[in-house]
């Protein structure tokens, strides 16, 4: 199949230009000025439209059990989620199962190929060392897994001791892994948790209150110190305190192998919404802070001191109870009231896949804290580079994958639960104006947004085998 | 005339792929892959090699009159040294001489026009500011020179006072011309050379004793000041002190309009060349200073903070008293010699036009303090943008002027006077080994440099009109 | 005569301990515990009180002729509300008249001698550098003036250019005297006002939009340049931005001999008082700025990049056409009302003598954001010795002039005009609440306040011939 | 007794003045000008020289068993050591061994009382937390310990999780106790040792390569982020990097009420020391590192992020198969030859009690990198202060104990082994020139050094009981 796209403005993550793009197949072929449609082309007219490449979104978590539930968006609904709000790749995290590698990432398998209606790829949490884990270490680089996660937080769970941490980074390196790292002081936290729930303090807030922000500071520290000892790069993820940032600055300064990841609900939100009635709908871990961590959150985004925005993608109903219409039918799966009377119980995370784009164009770009090269930077072409898609993914140029999503900067619209596409009952959004939105989106060559239009399906979206030893930008 | 460049690596600000290029007429059409050559067309075959825009020099002094003599690259040998080294557009400064703008434009025009060999555009230095300059102002961006040159040293020359300069930038501000600084604060110069005549010190290397960083110092930040105070951007030159970029970092980080070129010279080179007993080679202003300024001012570039490298080439001879052959001829311009008895008497100024691409290549992107990327974007892409030429220049993209520089990543050299082209008897980097260096040199669409062989004419380098109002980075 | 405290806590610049002092004559001659008063001493019982040397104010404006009326508290009245507030010392600044040094030096004694009620010196504002300036600098050190300030504002007025500034520290140097400098572009803004009043831009606040801070931010890192270039020490004089701490950390970290004085307006007020009805009363030079700069020179105040406080007492009526009760008389002397139509026209200054040291303890040590003994360094002990007074003055140590406030730490009460001593109709913490307060006040052992009974007089103030060559801290 | 200092300049932490001293019994009772002699006074005079408070130092180790031996001072000789060096108080650590806490701290009072010659008192190494602890922590205020140390390295021997860290911050918050960490990150030393020895790494300098710099900068954050969450005061002992001191200067100017502590060894020494032939002789952990970090220590130093100045004084012999002359007597113990083949056996410590005081006052004070008054800051009030000793100790004015130094500003000397008292054959300053030392030595009264005369004894040192609830300065 061959497409042309004509008369766009192209955007990519330092060029902006005019010119034609042609897609044969699943790559963009030509770009050029004045490109004759082959016979047979479907021809798409940009003209004041902007072309760029599909978002990447680092970080999602589909279909992921929680407390008794499971992150009510998996790989189909959170996939065309994603597709309208212009995002055509996303990764999400295997959790370490009882188990190998090997049976582990073929269960995630299982969810996900059939659904799959962008194009995905796995992390693999690290969640304990052993001998088993040190022999079947290849394994992840062979099935196209060449990052994994690991957690300073979560006791009892997820939680690695520094030292396992540290032989993590050590054998990532070796294979060219890149290590990301959840960084809260788990110790700290548990104490806390432990102490509220002895005095009483139960109510939404407390959530925050038990993880407090400097642990998350230093965590970052103790992480980014030992990716330098071990002579391995690392990825801090869903940076939300200003702290955390400060301390990416330190260690980038002073030429540690380090990067960073930042989600919208920490540009945005606070501790305030916390404590709203309905405060719920913003628990996630880590939690929101202060208006001042969400500016020096800005800061580090705009100046290049945090490489790229995800979402943390993991939504839950506000109200498991009642149901929704999803494509027709009713859903209903257990969220947020699981914790009404117990913050512990709340599940972590939120919605947010198919918002990042629109809510970043305009209260970013339009609001001139970022220029549009810096948008397709943060959200596609870098983490396309980290995570070792580029240039197949994050690109405009030939090659690429037609990965294309094509945006009316003019289009306004009241953004919201009914306007996303996600699967739950809530948008954090809801009611921001917005100016400029995604139109059209194709995934390999093949239309699967149309204005309001879904053209995909599930099963669709392919598995990416993403290369070791990517960049560190 | 049709070229073809096929199986290049395309190296862009932000993109590193594999394409084919087809350039039509003076610009490039195609970028695609697998191109079919038009009939006709000239194929180049690019496997292994890089393909890159043409360097964009946004600060030079061609023919410069100074001290008695001139610098002594003109516009043609100036731009010949230029394409060797990859580089195919460059910006020099017309002196507010006497008589009107227009009447300095004319004469410029006149020194330039008929030897350029690359093309070329022109600021504007501002050096008095009285109803005269007020009422003509608009004709600079007639004339498409939509950048001026404030000087805060150089009293009784350049110099203008502070409400002078604000002045400046106001008017500036009002018609998008982007002001560009000289920062140092003449009032201290003038009289520390007045002290070290009067105590007899006469030596190189009191030219930097007389010139202090400090100065310099703050005389940046006092120029940001005046940029935000006045709501107009702001371009500081040569920056050459690790103070200059702390307080560019500083002024940026509050949202101030502010951006900054440092030149190889200040990366590379300390006050102790001064103090060589050959040490006029690196008499210029600013004037060279420590190891520690070289190693912040690249933190600057590595990180951002500086947003272009230009080379402010201005050669003298070293000892203009020996004719050296240059295209076949003997050619002898009185150069450093006419101050060996005083510093204030040298000229100030060293060549740099053909060397600043090759050593940024292998010492900063070979070194890996800066990617391949960054490498355009300084030296390319971003002054192109700065500057009002942008997608014109800058870009391989479509439309874009075809300036392209193949690059052989392997190829290895030994660098020095006799490499380079510039119309001087010395090279700064004498003796320093290269790895990857320019072979094919295209001027929009025309051959102009191929490996040592010089295929350029004077007279082929177009005046560039510039754009007002451009991207502030 | 001969005194003794007893039983009180004495707190210096470092020490906080409990001793009795013995007063003899104008001295202290011993700190000791249980000392025995001499026969016929008297006898203070200073149990559950706090000693403390009185306060020095190094910046105030007393009998100073301004915009054809004179600021309201001349050497008696100003030095009487000084010693209300616990302040034993003050210096005040001679205006360069015409004439020699010494004719400006006798004028001011003139004014100053027979009203003065707490010791006092001066320094000599040097408004103009020509040979007569040169060959008579030697006098200022000579006549115990060894602190001289410049101003980069006041255009036609006060302001010198910056060779002449270089040329004041240069001489300053040699002869060990300390140079303050008032720091704003006087450029700027020349033009700023010159454009407001064009536009009609008449009302109070311009005042500050006409000098805005970024000016004073460049200039006080021009003044500190200038310092290091010229091998001299630099005070800059009331600190108002953020911007200049910043700057006096980013000196005083790189080893520049600069230091800094902040006074309590600046600490605790905003633009938006400007913005009041009577915003006048808050008009003064340089202006008010915003809680972010308060907040940033709290925090220099507290970590010791700002070395002292002092007021830049210069009291105007706020309305002088009423007249007020000052010692049983009626008084009206024009003041703020000379500018309601053009905030040009409003004198610029504020009372502030007496309010210091009582804000500053409630308000800062009450608050924890400084220490008793910060307090004592920053209002007393530092600008003693800065302005080579030490230990004669700052100091509770045996041989030190006894001067002595006892601060009862429990008293409280509503501040304001009725409660300061002024001569003004108003007062800037009108209404604040305080908690502890000075309740006896000694002047080279004299009791000069008495709870609210004065017992000082006119003519007992002494000059202090000081000492050049002083400590850089 | 009865003794008058007279005709000396006294330097507290900020005031330099002259006068004269009573001591009366163990105690200063008079500081003044001109003291009548009281019949039968000794009577010292002390013209031309220096008056200063006994040093402080709050951290050593005598007597302290490690890897099989015991560092070679013991509360006799290492007191005796530092009375030489002008030091009059010293605090060591008890080290929890197994019993309860008051069967330690018997312990160890059975090891330092009869001994002691300064006087003296103990921190509570804290190396497990479980009931025993929690129940009898309230022992330690009772017992005079109001300071306690954790360690986040030494695994399976002193280490703490952070949990624990963390719980012992809120019990010692509870009861004002002032925690101590040791921060370096165990788990990255453990593998790091690991993998030396299993590459044959066995030379000195692996003891610097297995305690990397970045480890101790994280612990560092990561205890000031405890002790924020924790709500309660941390001192970071044996500062020895930059970047502690970056991150010190971070925590405090966010307000966390945290301290620093550095040592002599870290402000002059490098790894380069280590690689020396004899580099055994600087073993001690934490390591020598390089010269930025002792100038950033140094800056810490001078501009007080840093508030005291310690020893960490654990010597051994550096060749304990030789025996040495002390007290006339041969003595030899064990020492840095017992790890010759390997650098994990090499006892951990050197000499330093009595090294500190001279060391800093020719290369601190009188190189002009701090005052006379920072220097009794540092070394003697500050550390008096922060554990609960002041104003008893640390302190010139009347009640403080009378341990007094009076030092010669002019006497110069060579200084090294021979001149210091340690007990042990080498000191790290061998050779160094010095210029001022102490004359003389009070301890609370008595003489007990009078110029390289030892007049004190055993046993003549006092316990002291020291406040909880000490100022955080």
């Amino acid at each position: 199949m061959t497409t042309i796209i004509k008369n766009g403005t192209l955007i990519t993550a330092a060029d902006t230009f005019e010119a034609d793009i042609l897609i044969e197949g699943e790559k963009i072929s030509l770009v050029g000025k004045n490109l004759q449609p082959p016979a047979g082309a479907e021809v798409i007219d940009a003209s004041g439209k902007l072309v760029m490449p599909g978002g990447v979104d680092p970080h999602v978590h589909l279909n992921l059990p929680m407390f008794g539930t499971v992150s009510s968006d998996d790989h189909y609904t959170g996939h065309k989620a994603a597709a309208f709000g212009g995002t055509t790749t996303a990764l999400d995290f295997i959790p370490h199962g009882p188990g190998s590698f090997r049976e582990n990432i073929d269960g995630w398998h299982a969810r996900a190929d059939d659904l799959a209606a962008i194009d995905f790829g796995f992390h693999m949490n690290v969640e304990r060392v052993n001998d088993d884990v040190r022999k079947e270490f290849h394994v992840l680089g062979e099935e196209g897994i060449s990052s994994i996660k690991v957690f300073s937080a979560y006791n009892n769970r997820m939680r690695l001791q520094d030292g396992d941490i540290f032989r993590v980074l050590r054998m990532a390196g070796e294979r060219g892994y890149l290590t990301m790292m959840h960084a809260e002081n788990g110790d700290v936290i548990e104490q806390l948790v432990a102490e509220a729930l002895a005095n009483g303090n139960i109510s939404t807030e407390w959530h925050a209150h038990t993880r407090p922000a400097w642990g998350a500071v230093e965590a970052a520290l103790r992480g980014f110190a030992m990716a330098e000892q071990a002579g391995a790069p690392l990825y801090l993820v869903h940076m939300n305190t200003g702290g955390e940032t400060d301390m990416l600055q330190y260690a980038r300064e002073r030429g540690l192998p380090v990067m960073g990841e930042t989600c919208p609900q920490y540009m945005f939100f606070t501790l305030e919404d916390l404590q709203r009635p309905d405060g719920a709908k913003w628990i996630c871990s880590p939690p929101m802070r202060s208006k001042a961590d969400n500016e020096r959150i800005w800061k580090g985004v705009m100046e290049g001191t945090i490489q790229t925005i995800g979402t943390d993608h993991c939504p839950f109903f506000y109200d498991g109870t009642k149901p929704i219409l999803y494509e027709g039918k009713e859903v209903a799966i257990p969220g947020k009231e699981l914790g009404k009377n117990n913050f512990t119980e709340i599940p972590n995370g939120l919605p947010g896949i198919g918002d990042r784009l629109p809510i970043l164009w305009t209260y970013g770009v339009g609001s001139g804290k970022i220029t549009a090269n810096q948008f397709v930077a943060l959200c596609s072409t870098n983490p396309a580079k980290i995570f070792g898609m580029y240039p197949r993914k994050g690109s405009l140029m030939p090659g690429a994958d037609a990965d294309i999503a094509i945006w009316d900067p003019e289009k306004t619209l009241e953004y919201g639960v009914k306007v996303a596409h996600h699967r739950t009952d809530y948008n954090l959004f809801e009611g921001w104006k917005l100016k400029g939105y995604p139109e059209k989106v194709f995934l390999r060559g093949k239309l699967i947004v149309d204005g309001q239009k879904w053209m995909g399906k599930a099963g669709m979206g392919r598995y990416l085998h993403r290369d070791a030893s990517a960049e560190v930008l």
